[in-house]
């Protein structure tokens, strides 16, 4: 059954503008036919196109809302957009099907990709919720300076992975559960020494991700897994 | 420093050919310069170039052999190769960088790729070790058929990751440590009921990969990181 993203009101579901337009031009979905829909807020509903035009689409409810359940952490990873932007699109791919609550992405002094187009990212991770069977839909920030991240960060646990040298504790060893967690990933050329001093002042702790070099979204991809493991 | 893939008897290291090449034609190193050489097998060298042609180049070992650290587990994955042949070989990529010892490509009933380029593929891991800093080199084996696999599969723990409903054991509540380990992933359209029953049948036991539906080559993975995690 194909699942399509809408917006749910009482037992009417409305397909956004480029479901709809997949929906009847793509799929070539008829009247009648069933579908799964997501409201990308964890809520999923069994339906019945009763209208398919190219640029709307509306669902009848037929069953649900099945609730999809709620992992016992909360992970939000900021990361530095790779070089190669194949690199951090399957990262996140993989991210929001193994599962993550929310993306930033962030620009360093070492970013050698200093541009990104967050709508492309953004219809990547809602592809991977529909394909992974989910119905929450993850935040997917738009790229911000480092500063400007740490400045706002909350009051979760959190950690930075860099690549110097430094008492560090092993990922191995942490919890995720009944948590919410920030993780940094930093850019190819790692963080500078002062990102680096100046996570540590708002209060990120260092982590080791194993004993191997992981590349950027290698890294990013390993404490999401980590996360799934350690809960 | 520069890495490269070398046999070495005694003191002196020789490039096989395609790194000399690499070495020669598309780094330009030059006589004098220094390299890090690695076996494939575990052991990593600082090296000074003494030769530099297209289709050699030898180096005079300056200082090692450096062991790489073994890992306290041994795990042997078996996947259906993807459809789409990048999603498979960013598996290899970074099932290398965070860990593998050695990858089967299975011909399942459900395969569409009959055809592997597990040249390629070598080259791929090979890759990944030097980027990733290690020195030994998994085995990448080429496709063969499901049936031959099981019938020639060991003693090791064994587990099938499939969909179909069945009991099966929470990957999180195994252990990799001190074990050897085999896991086969399924193709897109999942493993049949008669190969699931034959695995079963040679001692491979279910497995459940989290709650989310994972793609072919984000279950390959997961399991790489699972063994990673809970060892």
């Amino acid at each position: 059954m194909n699942v399509f993203i809408a917006t749910v009101q009482g037992a009417t579901a409305t397909l956004t503008p480029e479901e709809s337009w997949h929906c009847a031009k793509v799929l070539r979905n008829k009247s009648g036919d069933t579908l799964r829909i997501i409201d990308g807020k964890g809520n999923s509903y069994e339906a019945v196109l009763t209208l398919v035009t190219d640029k709307k689409c509306e669902a009848r409810i037929t069953a649900g809302p099945f609730l999809q359940q709620t992992r016992n952490y909360n992970l939000h990873l900021a990361i530095a957009p790779t070089k190669q932007l194949d690199r951090i699109e399957w990262m996140l791919e993989k991210a929001v099907e193994i599962g993550i609550n929310e993306v930033t992405f962030i620009l360093c002094a070492n970013s050698e990709r200093k541009h990104l187009n967050v709508d492309r990212l953004r219809k990547i991770a809602e592809s991977a919720v529909k394909q992974s069977l989910q119905s929450r839909i993850p935040i997917v920030n738009s790229l911000i300076p480092f500063s400007e991240f740490i400045a706002r960060s909350s009051n979760s646990q959190k950690f930075i992975a860099h690549c110097s040298d430094a008492s560090k504790e092993d990922i191995k060893t942490l919890s995720f559960a009944n948590k919410s967690t920030i993780a940094l990933i930093g850019p190819e050329g790692d963080f500078t020494k002062a990102e680096i001093d100046s996570a540590l002042a708002s209060g990120f702790r260092p982590i080791s991700l194993g004993t191997t070099r992981l590349r950027t979204e290698t890294a990013g991809l390993y404490v999401v897994q980590a996360a799934a493991f350690l809960s």
